[in-house]
């Protein structure tokens, strides 16, 4: 609106300063002519963005570029080291961390255990006191950080910024973000979990070029975060991408939603382990699988499929199958440019990657899906902690 | 970007009256100060723009407003039947014509029939005709035609902005939006069906004041148009919005697309007609329906089940419910403000809609079902040709 455009020059200044930094990180370097060229800036106002982003420490000159006639030019690159944003992961067992500056550089990541059933307060001392702890090891300074996204795996309210409900934590209405925010004096936003792999896999993974994509997460959930326009779509009240309760099977198993024939009852990995487990119990057993094996973990039961154990075939690639339909309804309904499937998906890609892609095609209109291509993430478990570290740094390019 | 803010003035002010034209068709009437105001423009530069658009016939004078002081202010509205737009809907058996001007008062609308597998020349031929038939009859010139929006049953490329596939139409690769931009003399644009809805329903409808919505039309097939942030919703190559194919029986029904069990089998009008006309077929006979009754048509199955006939209703209320699945998972994935179903599905909506309520909120999460509205359209099977005429009147107002 013509609002922004002649009434505030502070706003516009910002504005042109996070579209300086932005221009500088998609090009990785740029000299203040090429700069203003790209923005249609004057040579003074870029002068003065770039003097002020140098100053603050966002930009650093770096040696010089290409002459196309005179003098070398100057070339200005993101500055490394100079700011940081931390990401944590909340996950059902395991907080995860994750430290990278702004050029999303990733400094470090680490992983810290507990028991199930956690509460909300003993999570935001656990965020405080392992992030002081690191900094004070690393020699980091807090002022050095912009800020710190969370990462959640439950429904959030925009409006209200709240966490609504987090199943798997069993928390509700948790004001998490002010919270941590008191705790480590720095802004701090909550996210979805899927959305955060979602931004990941935006900002720093297959789809940084791609403007519509769904990032579907396999855990012990089912999830989706999904870009729209090059921006995070998360609906009219933020809980958008809630595709785990697709009714894959009418009158099927029930499902912890209260419905029966949910795609997580047949794809999520808890239930594929249960479904595992269940023909253990009953006395299954291959070469891969001895009699008188106990019930598998996950790893153990993606492991035996490696080593070709039917059982642990089949129920994977079922869940493919599944997954299929509901990525079918999501390439007909959104045609997105890309499908990226991530978390535990990883694990077992390989195994299954063509029997999803087999019916994804045979189950979609042949148009949207011959556009769409279908991805895996290769960040495995770690994208959502990632993600959430990518929140506070997108920011300062006005993302 | 920063180059559109400072250096190009004919493109910004081209944006500052479109501005300028879209608060006074919000506002119906605003004065200039009030403009200004609004704006954050110059009092010059308000006055000039104003000035230029009551030249060009977009803006008159109309009377005084309320004085908040000094002299009463002169206000400004939309001027009516200063410019007009055309728009066709292409339907299997008819075509339908509006004509509505910039204020989206509807001047005419007339339907002209012709035979099932009409070729995509005599549709134009017809176009041509009946527009300059029309226009003659109604004393208005060409030149006060802003543009002509053509409603199309099928899957367009935005890329090519040709007609992909039409399959009720058994149209391939058709340049419609060239053909008739020529054979009218104005610029004309093609868009798909349940799209043109979902204009008519954001632009006069019960959708206007909200961002994010799908209206679901329910005809011989089933499609929604999407509204994301305020804006049609495309996808990556323009084919977003078929979700007829989301498949709610596994090993279900054939389906012309290739795959059993989908939605369209269940509730697509066509569908239910024939589930109905095989059981009368077979013998089903009722108080509504006599013995010997033939086939049925879509009207008589409609009236009889007003009428109270048991498997009319049955029908309808199962088709119901497997629009209520697809709509559960649309609610769970993209968290919208509103479903507005419309096309034939206004003419039994008051005999389904407590079922498809019920199912949409049974099948959905608890958290966005309770934000959604469920809707029916008020505009029939004319809302795509109503879509269609306004496809040119949106973008003197920037949209």
């Amino acid at each position: 609106m013509a609002k922004k455009i002649t009434g505030n020059n502070q706003y516009l200044k910002e504005l042109n300063k996070a579209a300086v930094l932005d221009l500088i990180r998609q090009k990785k370097t740029l000299s203040r002519k090429e700069l203003a060229d790209l923005t249609g800036l004057s040579p003074t106002a870029c002068g003065s963005i770039t003097r002020e982003l140098i100053k603050d420490g966002f930009l650093y000159e770096t040696g010089q570029g290409e002459s196309t006639g005179g003098r070398k030019p100057v070339m200005l690159e993101l500055k490394p080291n100079s700011y940081y944003a931390v990401g944590f992961d909340i996950g059902m067992n395991e907080l995860k961390m994750v430290i990278a500056d702004i050029t999303a550089s990733i400094l470090l990541q680490r992983n810290f255990e507990y028991s199930p059933g956690i509460s909300a307060e003993k999570v935001i001392a656990l965020i405080r006191d392992k992030f002081f702890e690191t900094i004070d090891s690393e020699k980091l300074s807090t002022d050095k950080f912009i800020g710190c996204g969370l990462s959640i795996p439950g429904i959030l309210d925009r409006n209200t910024n709240k966490i609504i409900i987090a199943p798997n934590l069993s928390w509700n209405e948790v004001d998490l973000g002010t919270e941590v925010s008191e705790a480590l004096g720095m802004p701090a936003f909550i996210e979805n979990e899927a959305m955060c792999s979602a931004i990941c896999e935006h900002w720093i993974g297959k789809c940084s070029n791609i403007e519509n994509f769904i990032c579907i997460n396999i855990e012990s959930g089912i999830g989706a975060g999904i870009f729209i326009g090059d921006s995070i779509y998360r609906g009219y009240t933020g809980s958008a991408g809630e595709i785990g309760h697709l009714i894959v099977r009418e009158n099927g198993r029930p499902c912890g939603c209260g419905n029966r024939g949910c795609l997580e009852t047949y794809a999520s990995i808890r239930h594929m382990l249960e479904d595992i487990n269940e023909r253990i119990r009953k006395g299954y057993s291959s070469d891969a699988i001895k009699p008188g094996t106990g019930a598998l973990t996950w790893s153990q039961a993606v492991d035996a499929a490696y080593n070709g154990d039917e059982l642990c075939n089949e129920v994977l690639r079922k869940g493919a199958v599944y997954i299929g339909y509901a990525v079918a309804f999501l390439v007909n309904t959104l045609n997105p440019e890309a499908i990226v499937l991530g978390k535990c998906f990883t694990d077992y890609a390989p195994l299954v990657m063509d029997t999803l892609v087999e019916t994804v095609n045979e189950k979609s209109l042949k148009y949207p899906v011959s556009k769409v291509r279908m991805l895996t993430s290769e960040f495995g478990m770690n994208s959502s902690a990632l993600g959430a570290a990518m929140i506070p740094i997108r920011k300062i390019f006005g993302k």
